[in-house]
């Protein structure tokens, strides 16, 4: 097994070669580590900053193997890795971080609910079903509008839908695949806010402020950060945070997404064992960023402070917005942060901006 | 030619594979750009995190070759970049930036004060020669002590000797190789400053607060920056930025060395056409650092803002002092930098760490 701290010079494995591993990838340079992307597409965003780039597929055994000799310890951009990839590094002697446990219940929204709510952090009311009968019999319990989301993958909105009547659950339950679904109460928020901590190995935590979150179509279009909040939110956010990091036993930087109800609770939407879009923020408002704060946590280093040192409103870059680049770098106060993707087909997240604004 | 703004996809080529290259290349990638680094040594700092490395010497026709069918932009991290090569980068069709005019004064002492001179910008009353006889003479003319340096080449205060006595010039120009020299009237200075400085492409110049500097043996060892001067020596830093930016036609960031003397006045020691080693507080210090800076220039790109939101105590980790990571890693207000370098060689730059404190 690797020593820890793990020394400079040492190389950092990274499953995914999108965004998040390329920013991971140049966090950790900065730091005097190497780096190893292993991605299916051989010119990819981390693929071009990374030391190395191994071509495959996360459950390639080759590629696993070709990854275990590069580095001792590995961390992903992306939740939905198998778990038997995982099983398969630490047979090779291999740490992954974060760890199965928080990759287990990260991707089964059933299993993760359940994780929450027994850690003492709210959810709103859920329910489950294998079949259409099912769905339809929990539906009738729970009474109707609920979302309806496949329990495994789907991401930025994908893979759910709405259910306005109870009599419309079997149809969505066919319509999203016939897979095994949650049945989610809808959750009478007042703003999305999300939180990013961190634990490192020595079970130390840290948490960022939060950052209150807009979303279009499903998909994170603007943060402002930090929010303003009352005093007792961004406590709640706190305890919220270290009963997740404690009850997973966790090592790396988390993405909590939450509600602000209109009753004053803070209910958790989902939780993203890795680093988050909605701390990107932190790249220009903070002194140790989100992707820095990960890479530490995960080599054992101590972690970084927290504390903000602007107020940032990121501004994802969607398909053509991109184009804007010329404008957005002329603005004195816009951080571009651009991701290296060709094909800025419509949607896709090709970068974002950090617009800087007086704490 | 190369159309500016460059758009984020271009690739950008950097000549030489250090420190400074390899933090050229993670600010060019941070916006959206890929990087093709020109290094002899195929495992380099800056090779580590390039999309392209091509291994070969700075005058290798094939590698500048293969440089230019990759980048039409191409910049460097080192001054001693051959004049040939340069020509040999433009007939392809590259635009080399800084340009030729700031090489050819950059390397070689004489032009270079000549330069400043001519440009209003003062420096120690100095002279020159190319053999003992005139070494001799040019001593017994200014009196001694002297420093006598070659007048190419040479960094870091390699290439260079005191002559306390008149009678010692002429073994002092023998024991520097027998190269022609210049001889420097010794600066009075009370402290040695530097300014960060940078002219975009059309024309536009942007500055950053001082730094003073502290150096040990030649090699510089501590900068603190913003430094505490007086109004009229910023005000003065800022005139001879702009004379040099402008008499150089320059395109980029530049490092201009200054002794602020004892009756109040400010000296030009010497310019550095490239990214410096006193610069690396704004990587901490400001919202865009001297390495975002050059990258936006050389693209052609609006320059960013300069000022600062801390006051950072810049220490370079010379040889093993880097084994001090672990340390440092754990002081909240010290943010790392390190190279990848494996060999901690005495004296060699490994990494340097930025100390926060409030403005």
């Amino acid at each position: 097994m690797p020593q820890f701290p793990l020394p400079p010079g040492s190389t950092l494995g990274i499953l995914g070669g999108g965004q998040l591993g390329r920013m991971l990838a140049l966090a950790a340079a900065r730091l005097g580590f190497e780096t190893a992307v292993l991605e299916r597409d051989a010119d990819s965003p981390a693929g071009q900053v990374a030391t190395h780039t191994i071509v495959g597929g996360y459950d390639d055994p080759a590629a696993l193997e070709a990854l275990a000799r590069l580095a001792r310890v590995v961390t992903y951009e992306f939740e939905n890795v198998p778990a038997a990839s995982v099983l398969k590094l630490q047979a090779l002697g291999v740490d992954v971080a974060p760890g199965a446990e928080a990759l287990s219940v990260a991707q089964d929204r059933v299993a993760e609910k359940q994780f929450l709510n027994a850690s003492g952090a709210p959810t709103v009311a859920f329910a489950f079903a294998d079949s259409a009968a099912g769905a339809a019999a929990a539906a009738a319990t729970m009474g109707a509008p609920l979302l309806m989301k496949t329990r495994r993958e789907g991401y930025d909105g994908k893979g759910q839908r709405w259910v306005e009547h109870v009599a419309d659950a079997a149809g969505a339950f066919e319509a999203l695949g016939g897979r095994p679904v949650i049945l989610e109460a809808p959750a009478d928020f007042v703003r999305e806010l999300s939180v990013i901590a961190a634990r490192g190995r020595d079970g130390a935590t840290a948490v960022y402020p939060l950052a209150e979150n807009h979303h279009e179509h499903g998909i994170l279009r603007r943060s402002l950060a930090p929010a303003l909040v009352m005093p007792h939110i961004a406590f709640e956010a706190e305890k919220i945070s270290a009963r997740v990091l404690q009850g997973l036993n966790y090592v790396g930087v988390i993405g909590i997404e939450l509600f602000e109800m209109r009753d004053g609770r803070l209910l958790v939407n989902e939780i993203a064992p890795r680093v988050h879009n909605s701390g990107h923020w932190t790249q220009d408002g903070c002194s140790v960023d989100q992707f820095e704060q990960h890479v530490r946590a995960v080599a054992g280093w101590p972690l970084g402070p927290t504390q903000p040192h602007a107020r940032i409103e990121m501004l994802n870059l969607l398909g053509d917005e991109v184009d804007q680049w010329a404008k957005l770098a002329a603005e004195p106060d816009s951080r571009l942060h651009l991701y290296g993707k060709r094909d800025a087909k419509p949607g896709r997240k090709m970068g974002h901006v950090n617009k800087l604004r007086a704490l």
